[in-house]
This record gives C-alpha cells, sequence and structure tokens, in this order.
C-alpha cells in the first residue's frame, strides 16, 4: 500500500494545485470578459476556491491518517475524515448549477425559477447521500435507501437539464448554442460518475483498500472535470 | 459519540467555508451592483467575515475540547467555549438589521430612526440572552429570567417588522415589493428558530451530549440561512 | 474565578472582532464618501485597527497570564500586560480628536489650531495616567498625584469641547449641526466613564479579581464605544 | 554526496526564486501589454506560479528525504516525491501549448482545434510517462512500454509544431513571424531534453546517486528554459 | 528591574504600533495629495515601514536577552543586539533628509545637489557612530574617536540646514514657507538628542541597568519624533 | 569572533531591510514615472524582490551555521549556504543588464543585440565563478581554471559597455546623457569589486575567518550598490 498511499497523496496535491491555479485564472480573467458572463465566472471561481480548501483539509486529514510503519502505510486511529467531500459538494453543486444558469446570461427573472429548482434539487441531493456514504461498510439498509432518495433529486436534474433547458438554449445566439449544450454534456456524463462510484465502493467486490484508493482517485477526478474543466469550458464560451 | 463529535465538526468546518466563500462573493460582486445597494451588500460581507472568524475559533474551541481515548471523544478539561457565538450574534444580528434596512435603500435619513429602534432592540436581546444560555445545565431561575427579557426586544423586532416596515415597503418600486417582503419573511422564520433552540436544550427532556449536539447543529442551520443565505438573497434583491 | 477569567477572555475576543470588523468597513466605505469626509473615515480606520492590534496583544497576555490548575484560574507569573492599553491610548486618544475635528471639514487650516491643542492634551492626559495606574494596588500619593495631573488636561479637553467647539459648529451646514454636537456628546460621556473606572479600581472596596474584573470590561466597553461606535456615527454623518 | 545533495538543494531554491519572480513579473506586465497578447502573458503567469509551487514541495520533500549523518547524507526513509514533477507537468504543459497558441492571437474560434488536439496531446503524454518513471529503477516491461505509449502523443506534438503550424504562422504579421517561429524552436529542443533524461537515467550506466541528481538537475534546467524562458521570450513578442 | 524592562518592552510594542499605523496613513493618503508632494510621503511611508520592521527585531531581541527568574529579570546570555537601531537609521537618516527636500517639491535637478551632500553626510554620520557605540562600556579611545568622527557630518548637516536651505526656502509659496522652516527645526531639535543620548550613557554617573533604560527610552521617543511625528507634520504641510 | 559573528548577522539583517524597502518603493513608484522607463523600474524592483528573499535565506543559514557556546560561536556542523549568493547572482545580473539596456528605453528591437549579448555574458561569468568559488579552501588548480574562465565574459562586458554603449549613448537626450553615462560608472565600478574580493578571500594571507567575514561583507555592500543604489540612480534618471 506504500505504492497506492502516495497515489491518493499525490492525486489530493495535484487537485490543490489545480484548483488554486484555476481560482487565480477566473478571478483574474473576470474583468477582460463581457460584463454578461462575469457572474459566471465569478461563481466558477468560488467554486474552486471552496474545492480549493477543501482538498486542502482532505490531503491533510490523509497524511493525519496514516503513518509509515516498517514499509507500509498503517492508519493512526485518526479517521481520514471523506466529510470534507460531502461539505464541498453541498456548496458547490448548487453553484455549479448557478453557474451553467448564469452562462446562458438570460434577461433578469427569467432563469430563476430554473436556477431556484436546480440548486435546491443538488442541495437535496447532496445532503441524502452522506448517510448513505458513510454507512458504505455495511453496505446495508441506510446504505440503500438514502441512495434511492438521493436519486430522486438526481434525476430530476438530469430531467430538467435535457427538457426545460433546452427551451433556454433555443433563444441564445446561435454561435454560443453548440457551446452551451456541450457545457450541458460536460455536466451530464461527469456528474453520472459519482452515483457510479459510490454504487461501486459499496458493492464492488474489491479488497477495502482497493476500494478506498478507487473511490478517492474516482471522485477527485470526477471533480477536477466538473469543477475546473467545465469553468475553463464557460470561460471558451464567454470569451 | 464519535459520530456525534464529528458531525458537530464536520457542519463547523463546513460554516467555515461557507461564511468564507460568502465574503469573497459579497465583496468582489459588491461593484457590480447599482450603487444604492452596495451598502448592503457590504454588510452583508461584513457579517460573513465576522461570522467566519468566529465560526474557526469555535471549530478551533471543539477541537480543544475533546480529545479521542479509546475510541471514544472525552472532554479534555478545556471548556468548549459556547460565548464566540453570542460574541458573533452581539455584533451580527444588529448589522443584519442595517442590512435588512439597506436594502430598502430608503432616501438619507428616512430609514435612520427604524434602523436605530431595530439594531439596538437586537443588541438587547442577545445580551440578555446569554446570561440565560450559561446557565441552561441547571434551567433555574436565572434561565427563565433572562429568557423572559430577552424575548422582550425579540417580541418587538417581529412587531416592528411586521406592522411598520409594511409601511415603507409601499414606498418600494412595484417590482422588488415581493422580494424585499420575502426577505422579511426569511428573518422572521430563521430567527424564532433561535428561542426556540433554546428552549429545547434547556428544557427538553434529551441526554446531556444529545442535546449538545442538537443544540450546535441548530444554531449552525440557522446561523447559515440567517446570514449567508439571506445575503445571497439581497444580493438577487440587488442585482 | 473561571466565570470571571472567562468574561474577559470572551470580551477581548469580541473586541478584536468588532474593532477588525471596522476597520474593514470604515477602509472599504472610505471611497464612497464625499471627498471632504475621507480624511475622517482615514483616521477612524487606523484607530480602530491599532486598537484591534492591541486588543490581539492584550488576549494573549490574559492567556499567558493565568493558567487552569483544579478548576480555578491561577496566575502563571508571567504578568498581565496592563500597559498595551496605554500604548494603545497613547495613540488613539489624539486621533479621535483629529476624526472629530476632521469631520468638522473645516477649509484647510481653521481646525488646525483647535487639532493641535486637543490632541497635544490628550497626549498629555494619558502619559500623566499611566503612572498612576501602576500604582493602583497601593492607591498612595503616586496613585493621586498622577490622577490630578492627569485631570488637567482632560479638563481642559472637556471645556474646549464644550466651549469653543460650539462656534466651529456654528458655521456647519445646518443639518449636520445636530448629528456633530451629538457626536460631541458621544465623545463626553464615554471619556468620563475612564477616570471614573480608574477611581473606582483603586477606591472601591471591591475584592481584587472583582476589581480586575470590572476594570477590564468596563475599560473594553468605553474602548468599543469611544472607537467603532464613535467611528460608524462619524459614518452616518459623512454618508 | 554533500556536494551532490546541495547541488540538487540549490537548483531546487534557484528555481523556486526564478519561478516566484517570473510570476511577479507576468502578473506586473500583463497591463503593459496590447490587449490581444494579455491571455498568453497570464497564462504563463500561472505556468511559472504553479510550477513555483510544486518545486516549494519538492525542496521540502528533497530537505525531509535525506539527512546530515557523519559527514554525509543518508535517506531518512521519507521517499523523495518525484511525482510533484509530474504533477506539475500534467497542468503546466498543456497550458504551455495554450501559451503558444494563445500568443499567435488568432482571431477567436480559429485556433481552437489547434489548442484542442495540441493540449490533450500533451495531457496524455504526460499521464503515461509517469508509470513508467516510478518503474525506473528495474528498466522492466513497464518502463518500456509507457516509454513507447508516451512517445506516441509527443511525436504527435512535435508533428503538428512541425506542420500545421506553419500554416498559421503564415498569416502572422511580417514583423512577428521570425520571433514566433523562434518560440516554435525553443518549444522543440527543450522538450526534446525530457525523453532523454528518463533513458538516460534508466539506462545508462550511472550509480544510482548521480543518475539521481543528473535527473533533478537536468528535468530543473529543462523545466526552466520551457516555462521561464519561454515565457520572458513570449513577453519580447508582445511588447 | 522588572518596572525597567517592561518600559522598555511596552516602549518597543508601542512604536511598533505608531510605525506600523503610520505606514498605513502615509501609504493610504498619497494619492488624496497633489503629485508633487506624492514622493515626499512615499519617502515617509518607506521611512516608517523600515522604523517598524526593526523595531520588531528590537522588540523580539529584548524578549530574548532576558527572562524572569525569581522576579528578576536576568540576562539569557543572548545579547541585545542593538546594531539594528544602527541599521534602521543607516536606511532611514538619508531617507529623512530626502524627505525634507522632497517637500520643497524644487524644480527637478535643482534640489539634487542639496540632497545629495545631505543624505551622504546623514549616511557617514550613523556609519561613523556605530564604532563608538559598540565601545560605550569601556568610554575609551574608540568611544571619542569616532563621536568626534561622526560629530563632523553632523554638523555639516546641521549647517547646511541653517544656511543653505534658507535660501530654497525663499522661492517656496508664501503660505508653505512657515510650515517648512518649522519642518526644519523639528529635524534640528529632534536630531541634536541623538548625540546627548550616546554622551550621556558613556559618561554620565549611571548604574549600568538605568543607562541602559534610558537609551532606549530617549532614543525610541526621538525616532517617534524624528519619523512619524515628522513625516504627520509633512503630510499636513502637503494637504 | 562574536563580534564578527554579528557584524555579518547585522549585514545580513541591514541588507534584507534595505531590499525591501527597496522592492515597495521601486514597484510604487514605478507608476508615477514616464511610460517609456517603467519596464527598467519594474525589473529593478524584481531585482531587489530576489535579492530580498536570498538574503533571507542567507541570513536563515548564517544563523543555523554557528552556535553561541561558553561565549564563542562555533559552527554547528550546518553548512553556511554561499551558493544562495550565486543562485541570487545568476538571476540578478543578467536582470541588472536588461535595466541599464532598458533605462536607454531605445526603439523596440533596436537594443535588443546588446541586451542578449550582455545578460548571456553575464550569465556564464556566474555559472563559471561558482565551481571556483566553492574550491576556494584549497585554491588550488579549479579555483584559478573557473576565475580565468569567469574572467572572459566578464571582460567582455566590461568591453561592451566601455565601446558599444557609448554609440547608444550618442542618440540619447542631451539632458539625459551625463546621468547615464555616470550609471555605467556605477555599473563598472561596484562590478569590479567581486573578482577582486574573490582573489582576496582565496589568495590573501588572512585567517579563516577573517576572510569569510571580509568575504561576507564586502559582497554584500556590493551588492546594495550594485542592485538598491543602482535602482535609485535609475529612478532619479526616470523622474
Ligand atoms: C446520485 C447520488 C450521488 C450523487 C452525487 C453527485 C451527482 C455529485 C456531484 C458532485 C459534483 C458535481 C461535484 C463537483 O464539483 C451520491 C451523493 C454520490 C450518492 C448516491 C446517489
Ligand atoms: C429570543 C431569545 C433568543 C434569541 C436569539 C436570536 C433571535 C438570535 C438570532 C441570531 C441570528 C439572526 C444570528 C445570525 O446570524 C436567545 C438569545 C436564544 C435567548 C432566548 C430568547
Ligand atoms: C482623566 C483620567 C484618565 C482618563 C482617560 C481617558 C479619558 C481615556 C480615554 C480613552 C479613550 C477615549 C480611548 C479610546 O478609544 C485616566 C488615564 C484613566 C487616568 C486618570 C485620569
Ligand atoms: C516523451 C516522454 C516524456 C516527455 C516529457 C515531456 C516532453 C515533458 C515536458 C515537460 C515540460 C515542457 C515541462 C515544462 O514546463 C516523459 C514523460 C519524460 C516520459 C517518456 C516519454
Ligand atoms: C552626532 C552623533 C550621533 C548622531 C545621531 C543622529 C543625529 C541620529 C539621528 C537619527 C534619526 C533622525 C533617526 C530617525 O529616525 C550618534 C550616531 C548617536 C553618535 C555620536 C555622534
Ligand atoms: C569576474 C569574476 C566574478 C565576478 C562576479 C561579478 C561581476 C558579480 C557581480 C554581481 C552583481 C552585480 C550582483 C548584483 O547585484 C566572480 C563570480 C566573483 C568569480 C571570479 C571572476
Amino acid at each position: 500500500t506504500p505504492a497506492q498511499y502516495s497515489t491518493v497523496y499525490n492525486m489530493f496535491s495535484f487537485t490543490i494545485a489545480s484548483m488554486g491555479a484555476s481560482a487565480l485564472f477566473f478571478f483574474l480573467s473576470r474583468n477582460q470578459l463581457a460584463p454578461k458572463y462575469r457572474p459566471a465566472m465569478m461563481v466558477s471561481g468560488l467554486v474552486v476556491s471552496i474545492a480549493c480548501y477543501h482538498y486542502f483539509r482532505i490531503f491533510e486529514s490523509w497524511e493525519a491518517a496514516y503513518e509509515l510503519t516498517g514499509g507500509q502505510y498503517v492508519p493512526t486511529g485518526a479517521v481520514f475524515n471523506d466529510a470534507y467531500r460531502y461539505a464541498d459538494w453541498l456548496l458547490t453543486v448548487p453553484l455549479l448549477m448557478v453557474e451553467l444558469i448564469a452562462v446562458l446570461a438570460l434577461p433578469k427573472g427569467e432563469g430563476r425559477g430554473l436556477l431556484v429548482r436546480l440548486s435546491v434539487a443538488a442541495f437535496f441531493m447532496i445532503a441524502l447521500g452522506y448517510p448513505g456514504e458513510i454507512a458504505k461498510y455495511e453496505a446495508g439498509a441506510q446504505y440503500w435507501i438514502f441512495f434511492v432518495l438521493s436519486m430522486i433529486p438526481f434525476l430530476y436534474i438530469l430531467f430538467v437539464l435535457l427538457t426545460e433547458l433546452t427551451k433556454s438554449l433555443e433563444r441564445q445566439p446561435e454561435n454560443v448554442r453548440g457551446y452551451i449544450s456541450a457545457a450541458r454534456l460536460i455536466v451530464l456524463v461527469s456528474w453520472c460518475f459519482y452515483p457510479i462510484a459510490y454504487l461501486a465502493s459499496g458493492v464492488g467486490g474489491l479488497s477495502g483498500a482497493q476500494a478506498e484508493v478507487g473511490l478517492q482517485v474516482g471522485y477527485t477526478i470526477a471533480d477536477i472535470v466538473a469543477k475546473a474543466v467545465f469553468g475553463v469550458y464557460i470561460y471558451f464560451i464567454a470569451r
């Protein structure tokens, strides 16, 4: 497990650097954009700042949770605090919805209904997923119940993104329409990864250490795509 | 109690991130708003900055107050300093009143009377509640007396918000009137939660640890709603 | 004394937060004011920044001076350094005079005489009070002599504020006159509190610990009123 | 090996200073350039900021990995974490492609295809090289397989730089054409150094310590050329 | 000596606060002044920033040099590093000359001769005084020789300030002439204090501890007058 | 050697303060200059920032290398890392060449040849000097060979400064010509000091400690002249 330990360790350090650099980028380039895209860019900057803070904490929690004894990393007793991830999502997932709506730059008031519905759903999706996550080691009733509960807002979001957003899209200028619909695709694809990882770690036949590493690496990559890559994509639309 | 310990621990970390990100947001987006709404946004930024500072202290106090011994968290002797919360409120509650008045953007001088009355009442409400809070473990005379004393300015605030504010509201432009009256509702609802939590922890039949956790979680959620969510709402009005 | 210890501890933390938030507020809102009021606001920002720095030091000195042994706080031998307070006043009290004059926004040169006289007097008032303060435990000759010496500039300031300032006030625009005279009142009332606290701690029949706590709490509240509240009041005049 | 130890130590410190100073330079001089060159300069600033962060971590990892015992530096057991380098490249190499394209300042949309292809290839080149690097001590199958896999995108990049970029170059104003083609040369030459160093450390007949030092020094110099020197060159084009 | 120890300790803390606040003030108010006075204000800001840094070091050196043992402060063996003071002067004294010349805002080139002569003399005055200062405990030949050597540039400066500056003064606008000549007076008076303190500590019949305390307090007060008060005075001229 | 130790210690602290204050000055006053001189000022700011960073490291290395034992400073085993100096020069010496050329403010492109030649030569001069410096204790072949190798670019620089620069100088406006030729003189004189110090420490008949101290003090003074004083001089030209 030294290799496993340092894979995760390096992923986290990498993510801190990515998120930090993205934050710098989004805040600095905000004023180069047309005013109507600035809120989207600022939200993007907030999202990656928040993630940078949380990955820093996750990184420290990981360092504290294992120590090198005789060439192997063994748990120190201090538990690796996975909840930072959910705390992060609880803040950033609704903000990502805001960002997606903001890039549409709808006339004031119009996108508000959409925005409220999507971000509230995103909020509940995460809040309901957490009680399931912490029960993953038993994979019992709690695990499944909250999975299902969390899937409801998740599917609702997918549904809205696929149907109602299409209508708003039609009112976009010709030249950005394609890009925005691609942005929606990034969201759809990257988000689907999360429930899969959730299931994989709880049900898949992997050993404990392997499942843990897989879960961390998976969530981390998905986070980078859904936050930093998505933000950069938005920047290119807005430019 | 490890689960209880880390629930509270994670709530606090979450709140630090929320307050910090809100502060960043409010200060950065201030200059994008119409000048008459900027003071409201700045006050909102101050409120969440102050709260961020205090939750950081609360977080550290919580970490210092318990330690992991044999799989259980036991008090270390250093007492968890709940007073940070009241110190926070003493500053932020009057500022929230200021914020609510400021978003009305009344002509200079007009809202001043309202503002003074509301923020002074808010100040006394908190100052009088504290001696009761620290007596919560005995739930004796002190507990009840200060509860009642603190309820007086509380009810006064509710009264003003419900009656006099209505008059000022009528002079608002048609399109924001609905929003501002909704903002008032957020205040009314979230604030009512505090005395309820106060009573619950002192009188409810809960065990000590459970009451403590419930109180912390409750106050924390209420704080996020009354400060960050409220600030975001104000931002949407002002946009 | 745990309750006493933490009352003072919490007061100090509260004051750090207040002063810090005020500093942020004064510096950030400076540019929203009419140019003639900006110097007043900047001075106000300096005053609370200096106080924030000193309360941070006072806070640390307090933490170092007592430790928890068997449920009681006992002195550690490291002495609580009250002199930070006088160092603070020595800088801030003259600045408060500057602020009061600055808000009058007199034509260049005119207020200069007033300003010099008031701030020099303020300086001597504090410098002469310190040798008395450190002799408070004996309440002997030194205590009384410096009290009287310090009262001279104090009474001089009161006198100037009451008589000569009145003349300058008359040349103010109608609409601010009332506010400025109220600002003067805040100064008069809050400042009178200091010599009273000085006397109370030295002469009053209180036990050592109680006198100490009373003095700290008293001075701290007075500081918040004379600096932060006063600054906010000035802001409202200037707006 | 004290001399070897401190050569590497000093190289790292030197690189931190270079990257930090470059970052300062690029961010500060950004606004002195014509707007169309600003994105290139900002990307350059990000690249060196990220590198500065990573070299700081590499520096600390190096310090922690060896200690002075009896005049010799011996490993402490904490392993020197070379992965920071790949984490750095994974972020900066695609950004360097972005920078090269950005300096062409092509009309919006035009360079996008080029940009996407080059930065994706750059990403895979690094990601595939890492599994080979960590197998360098055995120089077995894994080492060779990933080398070959990583060479594919590498050669693809070289190919694009040499052929397709030429076409875009032709549409540049006469006076910058020479400079940009020189910039491309810097990229070509400095990048070729990396696979060579990779091979040298794995296959060359050098002793372990010497190979390690050579690799570190080599990579470090190449990094400075490919990032800081390249950025400065871009600055001169843009001026 | 506890009282002596803390007198000096408090003086140093006070000076840090004064210098820091002055730096803040000078840098922030620079842009409110007429352009021709801005260089003077910036130099003033530099002077107090440098002094703030050095008093911070002096403060730490003082804390490290004595420790509380049995109610008395005894030297720890680490020597109190007085040289920070001379390092400070070496930088700030020439800058103060620059500031004085700059406030004259002479047409470009004109004041240059004056400036060079005065700041070079100031530089040598300090550089020659240091070898004498470190010999103060013996008060032997070295002490006297360097005193005399240092007096030469000192007297030269006094001479220039009194004669040649007068000529430049005459070309100043009527209304500032008085103020600038007063500024010159502040310089003259405060600077004369330094050689007196130098003599007093070496020759006066005081005990070691008393001489040390006197010297520190004296130099510190003189520094505040010559730097911060002088800077504030310049500000009032420039306003 | 306590006196020797603290002489060097104080020199380093002094240099940190000088470089830091210069950096502040150069960056802050940049925008007060005519645009064509701003690059020169920014480069100057970078040079002193880099030097400030390195002197900070040198200072810490010096503190770690000696400790006070029985009234004498003895080496701790941790070696004083002189290489920071060469790392510093490697960056700053080419930048100083850039600064000298930049102040000529030649039309775009014209000075580029000069600039490249001078800064490349400067780079090699330092890079070749280092292997000699670390061999100074033996003063053997390595010491002499690299001295000679390093002298070649050094003499080349002197030659260019004396001949070719003269031509460029002639195209300068009358009024700055004298100043720039003086700036060149500062460079010539201060730079000649370095090889002399190099020789003195290796060949001169001084004891080890004395040679070390002399070398440090010498290099430090030369650095201040060649960087900070030179930068200030450039500022006066540019004003
Ligand atoms: C449906 C579902 C989940 C979905 C999580 C998602 C969709 C997370 C998205 C996170 C993002 C986008 C983070 C970004 O930055 C959980 C909670 C794993 C639990 C089980 C069910
Ligand atoms: C009436 C009452 C209380 C009310 C507290 C309130 C209303 C607090 C509001 C806090 C807010 C809004 C914080 C925000 O950020 C106490 C003190 C619990 C004590 C008992 C009586
Ligand atoms: C007359 C007098 C005193 C007055 C102190 C005052 C008036 C202090 C004001 C402080 C302020 C306004 C601080 C603000 O921020 C002393 C020194 C206690 C000593 C005895 C006599
Ligand atoms: C082809 C190849 C490689 C190429 C690496 C390159 C080309 C790295 C470039 C890095 C840069 C430019 C960093 C800059 O800042 C590896 C990964 C060594 C592994 C083996 C094959
Ligand atoms: C003549 C003389 C001296 C003069 C010192 C002076 C004049 C110092 C001024 C310092 C200032 C103005 C500091 C400011 O900020 C010494 C060195 C004590 C030594 C003996 C002779
Ligand atoms: C010729 C020569 C040298 C020259 C060094 C020089 C010229 C250094 C200049 C440094 C500067 C200007 C630093 C500034 O900030 C060495 C390396 C000592 C080694 C021997 C030969």
